[in-house]
This record gives structure tokens, sequence and C-alpha cells, in this order.
């Protein structure tokens, strides 16, 4: 029987790319009432179980599901906890 | 002048509510190749800059945002994470 370990994965739009998402969450907070924001960036998480013992190795696989479906790494960035 | 707040919201579907997006991603993960993933949820993560110096008082105004606009409760869980 193998363990399950969770991942975490966090896909956000790089820094320099323009984010309309957030912009339109900043906006609508402001509507509202909320003043103090000043910027707003909103991504993706995605939370795996995966069928797997080795923390190094989950890693590894975790970073190349990210780099081959879960990010589009020409404007986004992405960072991995394994847990 | 009032210091910058970095504050880092969750937004996941509740355990029980099924989550399609997160399984359209296992199912394309395992057409891939990848065969040790067993389940995935995916939320989302939107990460905010208040003009705020005090800590509580951030947390409170982020939870209320949360409530109001970022998070559908009926469905929706969210965490906090103020830095």
């Amino acid at each position: 029987m193998t363990a399950t370990m969770k991942a975490r994965v966090h896909v956000m739009l790089k820094d320099g790319v323009l984010d309309p998402q957030g912009e339109a969450v900043r906006h609508a907070l402001g509507t509202l009432g909320f003043s103090g924001v000043e910027a707003v960036r909103q991504g993706k998480v995605i939370e795996l179980d995966l069928a797997a013992t080795d923390k190094a190795a989950a890693e590894v696989e975790v970073k190349a599901m990210c780099e081959k479906l879960l990010a589009n790494t020409v404007i986004e960035k992405y960072s991995i906890e394994i847990a």
C-alpha cells in the first residue's frame, strides 16, 4: 500500500502581466466600501492527492505537471508545496 | 504614510461539493501519463495589498471581504493568511 501525499500548487500571473480579473476584484471591493485595497492579483490553487512516499520524487513529478499542464509558463509562475 | 500589508486568501469548494474542474485536471494528468494522482481540487487564490498597519484589523477586514464578495459561502470555504 502506498501512502498519500498532499501537494498544493499556486499558479499566478507573472508580475509584469496585466491581471484584469484581479483589477475587477479590486474595483468591486472599492465599490463595497473597502477603501484600503491597493492591489489585487488573482490566481489558481490546485490541491493534489498523490500516491507517493518520497517527497523529493513527488516534487519532481508535480513540477513536471506544472510545466506540461497546470501552468502556462509564458505568462504564469507557479510554486509547489508538498505536505 | 501607511505601510502595506499583504494578505493571501484561498477559496476552495467545500469538501462535499463536486469539483468538475479539479476532476477534469485529474483526468488530463492521467492522459499525460501521471498515474499516481488520486484526487485534484481546484480553487482560487487572491493576493491583496492592503494599506494597513494592524494585523488583527486587517484580518477582520479581509474576512468581511470574503463574506461579501470573494467567496460564495454556500459552497465555498476560505482561509486567510496575513503577511
